[in-house]
Protein backbone atom coordinates (compact mmCIF):
# COMPACT_ATOMS: atom_id res chain seq x y z
CA UNK A 1 0.00 0.00 0.00
CA UNK A 2 1.59 3.41 -0.74
CA UNK A 3 1.49 6.29 1.17
CA UNK A 4 0.51 10.15 0.57
CA UNK A 5 3.06 12.16 2.47
CA UNK A 6 2.03 14.66 4.44
CA UNK A 7 3.02 18.07 3.60
CA UNK A 8 4.24 20.24 7.18
CA UNK A 9 6.24 23.48 5.24
CA UNK A 10 6.99 24.81 2.40
CA UNK A 11 9.41 27.67 1.36
CA UNK A 12 9.54 29.61 -1.73
CA UNK A 13 12.97 29.21 -3.16
CA UNK A 14 12.82 31.35 -6.88
CA UNK A 15 10.47 33.23 -8.43
CA UNK A 16 10.48 33.00 -11.73
CA UNK A 17 8.22 34.57 -15.00
CA UNK A 18 7.37 31.36 -15.85
CA UNK A 19 7.49 29.22 -12.67
CA UNK A 20 7.98 29.49 -9.37
CA UNK A 21 10.47 26.63 -7.22
CA UNK A 22 9.43 25.81 -3.42
CA UNK A 23 11.08 23.66 -1.28
CA UNK A 24 8.75 21.23 0.58
CA UNK A 25 9.32 19.78 3.99
CA UNK A 26 7.32 16.05 4.02
CA UNK A 27 6.94 13.47 6.49
CA UNK A 28 6.14 9.78 5.30
CA UNK A 29 2.60 9.08 7.70
CA UNK A 30 3.53 5.61 8.82
CA UNK A 31 7.66 5.65 8.67
CA UNK A 32 7.82 8.84 9.80
CA UNK A 33 11.18 9.99 8.06
CA UNK A 34 10.91 13.77 6.88
CA UNK A 35 13.14 15.48 3.96
CA UNK A 36 12.76 18.12 1.75
CA UNK A 37 11.57 17.97 -1.80
CA UNK A 38 12.05 20.77 -4.92
CA UNK A 39 8.93 21.64 -6.55
CA UNK A 40 8.39 23.96 -9.27
CA UNK A 41 4.41 25.38 -9.40
CA UNK A 42 3.39 26.14 -12.68
CA UNK A 43 0.07 27.38 -13.90
CA UNK A 44 -1.94 25.09 -16.06
CA UNK A 45 -0.68 24.43 -19.11
CA UNK A 46 -2.64 24.06 -22.54
CA UNK A 47 -1.36 23.09 -26.50
CA UNK A 48 -3.70 22.91 -29.18
CA UNK A 49 -3.93 20.98 -32.12
CA UNK A 50 -5.86 23.77 -34.86
CA UNK A 51 -6.87 22.11 -38.32
CA UNK A 52 -7.58 24.01 -41.16
CA UNK A 53 -10.59 23.69 -43.33
CA UNK A 54 -8.41 21.68 -45.86
CA UNK A 55 -7.52 19.44 -43.53
CA UNK A 56 -4.11 20.27 -43.06
CA UNK A 57 -2.52 20.74 -38.68
CA UNK A 58 -0.77 24.53 -38.42
CA UNK A 59 2.52 23.65 -36.85
CA UNK A 60 5.12 26.56 -35.37
CA UNK A 61 8.50 27.08 -35.32
CA UNK A 62 10.29 28.56 -32.85
CA UNK A 63 13.59 28.96 -30.57
CA UNK A 64 13.21 27.34 -27.26
CA UNK A 65 15.60 28.78 -24.28
CA UNK A 66 15.39 25.45 -22.32
CA UNK A 67 16.76 23.54 -25.07
CA UNK A 68 18.73 26.17 -26.86
CA UNK A 69 17.13 25.19 -30.27
CA UNK A 70 14.80 25.88 -32.80
CA UNK A 71 11.56 23.78 -32.12
CA UNK A 72 8.60 22.31 -34.18
CA UNK A 73 5.88 22.17 -32.17
CA UNK A 74 1.87 22.83 -31.73
CA UNK A 75 0.19 26.26 -30.11
CA UNK A 76 0.52 26.31 -26.42
CA UNK A 77 1.21 28.22 -23.69
CA UNK A 78 0.29 29.37 -20.15
CA UNK A 79 -3.53 29.34 -18.66
CA UNK A 80 -3.49 32.62 -17.25
CA UNK A 81 -5.53 32.85 -13.66
CA UNK A 82 -9.37 32.75 -13.97
CA UNK A 83 -8.92 31.22 -17.48
CA UNK A 84 -10.92 29.10 -18.97
CA UNK A 85 -8.00 26.01 -20.51
CA UNK A 86 -10.14 26.12 -23.61
CA UNK A 87 -10.27 29.46 -23.99
CA UNK A 88 -6.35 30.04 -23.29
CA UNK A 89 -5.43 27.07 -25.57
CA UNK A 90 -7.51 29.15 -28.69
CA UNK A 91 -6.08 32.42 -27.07
CA UNK A 92 -2.61 30.73 -27.93
CA UNK A 93 -3.48 29.63 -31.15
CA UNK A 94 -4.72 32.92 -32.66
CA UNK A 95 -1.81 34.93 -31.23
CA UNK A 96 0.65 32.30 -32.85
CA UNK A 97 -0.33 31.49 -35.90
CA UNK A 98 -2.64 33.97 -36.74
CA UNK A 99 -5.61 31.38 -37.34
CA UNK A 100 -8.74 30.61 -35.26
CA UNK A 101 -12.19 28.73 -35.63
CA UNK A 102 -15.85 29.60 -35.09
CA UNK A 103 -16.16 26.25 -33.55
CA UNK A 104 -15.31 25.05 -30.33
CA UNK A 105 -11.63 23.84 -29.18
CA UNK A 106 -12.43 19.85 -28.20
CA UNK A 107 -10.91 18.71 -25.13
CA UNK A 108 -8.51 15.45 -26.29
CA UNK A 109 -7.26 14.70 -22.70
CA UNK A 110 -4.98 16.38 -19.37
CA UNK A 111 -2.17 14.82 -18.52
CA UNK A 112 0.66 15.72 -16.05
CA UNK A 113 3.78 17.12 -17.75
CA UNK A 114 6.28 15.57 -14.30
CA UNK A 115 4.77 14.88 -11.27
CA UNK A 116 7.64 14.16 -9.87
CA UNK A 117 8.85 17.74 -9.34
CA UNK A 118 6.33 19.42 -11.45
CA UNK A 119 2.87 20.25 -9.51
CA UNK A 120 0.66 21.26 -12.79
CA UNK A 121 -1.36 19.52 -15.60
CA UNK A 122 -1.23 19.92 -19.44
CA UNK A 123 -4.67 20.33 -21.38
CA UNK A 124 -4.87 19.21 -25.00
CA UNK A 125 -7.24 20.19 -27.48
CA UNK A 126 -8.22 20.13 -31.08
CA UNK A 127 -9.87 22.53 -32.93
CA UNK A 128 -11.43 21.86 -35.87
CA UNK A 129 -12.02 24.27 -39.18
CA UNK A 130 -9.27 27.00 -38.50
CA UNK A 131 -8.85 29.81 -41.12
CA UNK A 132 -6.28 33.01 -41.04
CA UNK A 133 -8.09 36.03 -39.20
CA UNK A 134 -5.74 38.57 -38.61
CA UNK A 135 -1.61 38.95 -37.77
CA UNK A 136 0.28 36.98 -35.67
CA UNK A 137 0.18 38.65 -32.06
CA UNK A 138 3.71 37.59 -30.36
CA UNK A 139 4.54 38.21 -26.68
CA UNK A 140 7.80 39.98 -25.74
CA UNK A 141 10.31 38.02 -27.30
CA UNK A 142 8.52 35.24 -29.28
CA UNK A 143 9.34 34.61 -32.72
CA UNK A 144 7.35 32.26 -34.53
CA UNK A 145 6.96 30.87 -38.29
CA UNK A 146 4.05 29.02 -39.11
CA UNK A 147 3.64 25.71 -40.99
CA UNK A 148 0.78 24.29 -42.69
CA UNK A 149 0.87 20.31 -43.44
CA UNK A 150 -1.20 17.25 -43.73
CA UNK A 151 -2.00 14.99 -40.76
CA UNK A 152 -0.74 12.60 -42.74
CA UNK A 153 2.70 14.12 -42.40
CA UNK A 154 2.77 13.91 -38.82
CA UNK A 155 3.61 10.09 -38.39
CA UNK A 156 6.80 10.35 -40.30
CA UNK A 157 7.96 13.99 -38.40
CA UNK A 158 7.53 11.92 -35.39
CA UNK A 159 9.37 9.14 -36.62
CA UNK A 160 11.97 11.55 -38.35
CA UNK A 161 12.93 13.14 -34.91
CA UNK A 162 11.40 16.53 -35.91
CA UNK A 163 8.55 17.09 -33.52
CA UNK A 164 10.32 15.99 -30.54
CA UNK A 165 8.24 17.68 -27.56
CA UNK A 166 6.93 15.38 -25.32
CA UNK A 167 3.88 17.74 -24.44
CA UNK A 168 2.67 17.75 -28.11
CA UNK A 169 3.35 14.35 -28.64
CA UNK A 170 1.38 13.85 -26.36
CA UNK A 171 -1.32 15.72 -27.37
CA UNK A 172 -0.86 13.77 -30.95
CA UNK A 173 -1.14 10.44 -28.96
CA UNK A 174 -4.62 11.56 -27.63
CA UNK A 175 -5.57 12.35 -31.42
CA UNK A 176 -4.69 8.97 -32.28
CA UNK A 177 -6.54 7.02 -29.31
CA UNK A 178 -8.99 9.00 -30.61
CA UNK A 179 -8.73 8.64 -34.10
CA UNK A 180 -8.01 5.85 -34.28
CA UNK A 181 -5.05 6.71 -36.72
CA UNK A 182 -2.87 10.08 -37.46
CA UNK A 183 -4.74 10.63 -40.48
CA UNK B 1 13.81 33.01 -40.89
CA UNK B 2 13.82 32.12 -36.91
CA UNK B 3 16.69 32.55 -34.88
CA UNK B 4 18.76 31.23 -32.19
CA UNK B 5 19.90 33.46 -29.32
CA UNK B 6 23.33 33.97 -28.10
CA UNK B 7 24.38 33.31 -24.70
CA UNK B 8 25.89 35.64 -22.77
CA UNK B 9 26.23 34.47 -19.45
CA UNK B 10 24.87 32.08 -17.33
CA UNK B 11 24.37 32.27 -13.18
CA UNK B 12 23.26 29.02 -11.42
CA UNK B 13 20.73 30.21 -8.91
CA UNK B 14 19.54 26.86 -7.10
CA UNK B 15 21.16 23.47 -6.60
CA UNK B 16 18.66 20.93 -5.81
CA UNK B 17 18.93 17.26 -5.82
CA UNK B 18 17.73 16.19 -9.53
CA UNK B 19 18.31 19.46 -11.21
CA UNK B 20 19.35 22.92 -11.23
CA UNK B 21 18.25 26.18 -11.82
CA UNK B 22 19.79 28.61 -13.97
CA UNK B 23 19.33 32.38 -15.05
CA UNK B 24 20.65 32.70 -18.59
CA UNK B 25 21.28 36.13 -20.13
CA UNK B 26 20.80 36.20 -23.50
CA UNK B 27 20.55 38.02 -26.87
CA UNK B 28 18.86 38.17 -30.19
CA UNK B 29 21.42 38.08 -32.79
CA UNK B 30 19.37 40.13 -35.02
CA UNK B 31 16.86 42.40 -33.18
CA UNK B 32 19.73 42.54 -30.45
CA UNK B 33 17.57 42.81 -27.65
CA UNK B 34 18.55 41.17 -24.36
CA UNK B 35 16.76 39.54 -21.01
CA UNK B 36 17.25 36.90 -18.27
CA UNK B 37 15.67 33.21 -19.47
CA UNK B 38 14.96 30.69 -16.32
CA UNK B 39 16.69 27.40 -17.38
CA UNK B 40 16.45 23.72 -15.63
CA UNK B 41 19.38 21.88 -16.20
CA UNK B 42 19.01 18.06 -15.51
CA UNK B 43 20.52 14.70 -16.30
CA UNK B 44 19.33 13.24 -19.20
CA UNK B 45 16.32 11.13 -18.20
CA UNK B 46 14.99 7.65 -19.16
CA UNK B 47 11.89 5.43 -18.82
CA UNK B 48 11.29 1.69 -20.08
CA UNK B 49 7.64 -0.51 -21.33
CA UNK B 50 8.60 -3.57 -19.80
CA UNK B 51 7.08 -7.17 -20.84
CA UNK B 52 6.73 -10.24 -19.46
CA UNK B 53 7.07 -13.44 -20.93
CA UNK B 54 3.44 -13.58 -20.25
CA UNK B 55 3.20 -10.76 -22.93
CA UNK B 56 2.01 -8.16 -19.87
CA UNK B 57 3.31 -4.43 -19.20
CA UNK B 58 4.72 -4.11 -15.92
CA UNK B 59 3.28 -0.73 -14.55
CA UNK B 60 4.42 1.12 -10.93
CA UNK B 61 2.51 3.12 -8.30
CA UNK B 62 4.06 5.64 -6.01
CA UNK B 63 3.48 8.82 -4.70
CA UNK B 64 5.02 12.06 -6.33
CA UNK B 65 6.02 15.28 -4.63
CA UNK B 66 5.70 17.63 -7.69
CA UNK B 67 1.87 16.60 -8.24
CA UNK B 68 1.43 15.38 -4.55
CA UNK B 69 -0.69 12.40 -5.42
CA UNK B 70 -0.22 8.62 -6.41
CA UNK B 71 0.61 8.33 -10.21
CA UNK B 72 0.20 4.69 -12.38
CA UNK B 73 3.60 4.81 -14.70
CA UNK B 74 6.21 3.16 -15.80
CA UNK B 75 9.75 2.40 -14.55
CA UNK B 76 11.97 5.32 -15.27
CA UNK B 77 14.70 7.97 -13.36
CA UNK B 78 17.56 9.87 -13.70
CA UNK B 79 20.62 8.72 -15.84
CA UNK B 80 23.96 8.49 -14.04
CA UNK B 81 26.85 10.73 -14.92
CA UNK B 82 28.60 8.91 -17.69
CA UNK B 83 25.95 5.78 -17.76
CA UNK B 84 24.76 4.24 -21.00
CA UNK B 85 20.90 5.90 -21.05
CA UNK B 86 19.88 1.88 -22.49
CA UNK B 87 21.71 0.30 -19.27
CA UNK B 88 20.21 3.36 -17.15
CA UNK B 89 16.52 2.21 -18.35
CA UNK B 90 17.57 -1.58 -17.65
CA UNK B 91 18.63 -0.41 -14.12
CA UNK B 92 15.72 1.79 -13.21
CA UNK B 93 13.50 -1.38 -13.93
CA UNK B 94 15.55 -3.99 -12.13
CA UNK B 95 15.73 -1.88 -9.33
CA UNK B 96 11.79 -0.28 -9.33
CA UNK B 97 10.39 -3.66 -10.70
CA UNK B 98 12.60 -6.67 -9.64
CA UNK B 99 12.37 -7.87 -12.75
CA UNK B 100 14.71 -7.88 -15.45
CA UNK B 101 15.70 -9.52 -19.17
CA UNK B 102 18.42 -11.28 -20.69
CA UNK B 103 17.86 -9.71 -23.99
CA UNK B 104 18.75 -5.73 -24.58
CA UNK B 105 16.47 -2.94 -24.10
CA UNK B 106 15.64 -1.35 -27.56
CA UNK B 107 15.22 2.01 -28.01
CA UNK B 108 11.55 3.27 -28.93
CA UNK B 109 12.76 7.30 -29.42
CA UNK B 110 13.63 10.23 -27.87
CA UNK B 111 12.11 13.97 -26.76
CA UNK B 112 12.33 17.05 -25.27
CA UNK B 113 10.19 17.07 -21.65
CA UNK B 114 9.98 21.09 -22.12
CA UNK B 115 12.16 23.02 -24.24
CA UNK B 116 10.77 26.04 -23.15
CA UNK B 117 12.98 25.57 -20.24
CA UNK B 118 13.85 22.47 -19.46
CA UNK B 119 17.62 21.35 -21.13
CA UNK B 120 17.15 17.48 -21.27
CA UNK B 121 16.11 14.86 -23.19
CA UNK B 122 14.06 11.61 -22.18
CA UNK B 123 14.67 8.20 -23.48
CA UNK B 124 12.26 6.30 -24.31
CA UNK B 125 12.75 2.02 -24.18
CA UNK B 126 11.30 -1.31 -24.81
CA UNK B 127 12.31 -4.30 -22.53
CA UNK B 128 10.96 -7.58 -24.30
CA UNK B 129 10.74 -11.25 -21.77
CA UNK B 130 11.25 -9.84 -18.60
CA UNK B 131 11.28 -11.83 -15.56
CA UNK B 132 11.69 -11.43 -11.73
CA UNK B 133 14.83 -11.85 -10.45
CA UNK B 134 14.80 -10.84 -7.39
CA UNK B 135 13.57 -7.89 -4.38
CA UNK B 136 12.64 -4.46 -5.56
CA UNK B 137 15.86 -1.65 -4.29
CA UNK B 138 14.40 1.61 -3.30
CA UNK B 139 16.62 4.63 -3.54
CA UNK B 140 16.00 6.49 -0.40
CA UNK B 141 12.45 7.41 -0.06
CA UNK B 142 10.98 5.55 -2.47
CA UNK B 143 8.29 3.08 -1.74
CA UNK B 144 6.49 1.64 -5.69
CA UNK B 145 4.04 -1.13 -6.17
CA UNK B 146 4.20 -3.27 -9.16
CA UNK B 147 1.32 -4.21 -11.33
CA UNK B 148 1.22 -6.59 -13.98
CA UNK B 149 -1.05 -5.74 -17.21
CA UNK B 150 -1.70 -6.91 -20.39
CA UNK B 151 -0.74 -4.33 -22.65
CA UNK B 152 -4.31 -4.73 -24.44
CA UNK B 153 -5.33 -2.85 -20.97
CA UNK B 154 -3.02 -0.08 -21.22
CA UNK B 155 -5.54 1.94 -23.85
CA UNK B 156 -8.13 1.89 -20.90
CA UNK B 157 -6.25 3.26 -18.54
CA UNK B 158 -5.09 6.07 -20.36
CA UNK B 159 -8.41 6.80 -21.57
CA UNK B 160 -10.09 6.05 -18.12
CA UNK B 161 -6.81 8.80 -16.97
CA UNK B 162 -5.68 6.28 -14.80
CA UNK B 163 -2.04 6.83 -16.89
CA UNK B 164 -1.87 10.68 -17.12
CA UNK B 165 2.28 11.36 -16.62
CA UNK B 166 3.14 12.62 -19.85
CA UNK B 167 6.74 11.13 -20.66
CA UNK B 168 5.50 7.82 -20.02
CA UNK B 169 2.05 8.80 -22.17
CA UNK B 170 5.00 9.48 -24.80
CA UNK B 171 6.62 6.07 -24.57
CA UNK B 172 3.30 4.44 -24.87
CA UNK B 173 3.02 6.11 -28.39
CA UNK B 174 6.03 5.48 -29.96
CA UNK B 175 5.62 1.75 -28.91
CA UNK B 176 2.11 2.45 -30.92
CA UNK B 177 3.72 3.91 -33.71
CA UNK B 178 6.37 1.30 -33.92
CA UNK B 179 3.76 -1.69 -33.36
CA UNK B 180 0.69 -0.26 -34.79
CA UNK B 181 -1.60 -0.61 -31.98
CA UNK B 182 -1.39 -0.94 -28.38
CA UNK B 183 -1.85 -4.61 -28.59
Amino acid sequence: MISEWETLARMRRQDCKIFTLDAVQRRHPIRGDESEFAVINSPAWVNIIPITRAGEVLLIRQYRHGSDSITLEIPGGLVNEGEDPAIAAQRECREETGYASGQDAILLGSHLPNPAFLNNTCYAYLWRDCMPVGAQRFDEHEEIEVLAVPMAQVDDLIKRGEIRHSLVLTAFFFYMLQNGSLQ
